[in-house]
């Protein structure tokens, strides 16, 4: 693992995500609780011709930088959706060692290098690194054991700021 | 969008993921086409502790970097499932801006920091970037519209090179 650690790789934003979460307090802790709140995605104009036909799908992945999460430590935290402590990658918690994070949303339309989202869950300015098409065939697992989640009492679907910087 | 074009990331790999398939030629394109293939994910031992209660779930997304896919140009390929030319971010090719993908894969099991995962769709040595639970609530959206992906007529399961560096 030794050759493996010493590896990094850089990666560049390819645009940035509108939202209108402009702190993590009160922010959607997921797009299944955004309730439909709306945003835009905007790429760089360069990569325009790159969305040819996204817009036939209606929701996309959003995979983009937790730049205003805290750093990854304790690794066991207690997520908003429980009262136990879990290991980081036993959670969707932002404080991750690669700060990466996955939403779907839902695609409403696209202008050129704009796209207009809702279901949002994301911070106000945060850097977008890729786009996807959500593909059931590859995406749906309906039913897959949720370990600590399926059981979890805290009904929560906001954020309250713990996980991030201030 | 200036301020945005200049930024930059660093990523460094949290460990690397072991799979049957050491050429681009062959390698399942997504996990629903893999049969069931095994391989493992081996963390980096400092990472253990943050593993905690995620052998309770089904199944995880690899978070990963594909570090043998060509270079993103054209803007505009030939996906496997299809004849025809789509954006590359209507598609799932591995030639992206930040080459980043994300697999639903089987948790088989764990112990300490290896996993036992199944239905890979990912080459032996590549770099893991982050793990997540994957959640029914957050992450199946059935009948969710897949665009040209639903009328294509192409069934290949299997990579045939075109998206990889030699």
């Amino acid at each position: 693992m030794t050759r493996k650690q010493k590896r990094e790789f850089r990666v560049a934003p390819i645009g940035v995500i509108r939202s209108p979460f402009k702190e993590p307090a009160g922010t959607p802790i997921q797009p299944a609780y955004a309730e439909g709140a709306r945003g835009e995605v905007v790429l760089d104009k360069a990569f325009e011709p790159a969305l040819l036909d996204l817009e036939q799908f209606e929701r996309v992945w959003l995979v983009y930088w937790f730049d205003r999460a805290g750093p990854f430590n304790p690794p066991r935290i207690v997520p908003y959706r429980d009262t136990r402590e879990h290991g980081l990658f036993a959670t969707r918690s932002p404080c991750r060692p690669n700060p990466i994070g996955i939403s779907v949303v839902r695609l409403i339309q696209r202008e050129g290098n704009v796209l207009t989202v809702a279901d949002l869950d994301i911070l106000d300015g945060t850097p977008l690194l890729d786009l996807k098409p959500y593909i059931p065939t590859f995406d749906v697992y309906e039913g897959s054991r949720g370990g600590w989640f399926d059981e979890a009492a805290v009904g929560l679907r906001r954020a309250d700021g713990r996980f991030h910087s201030s």
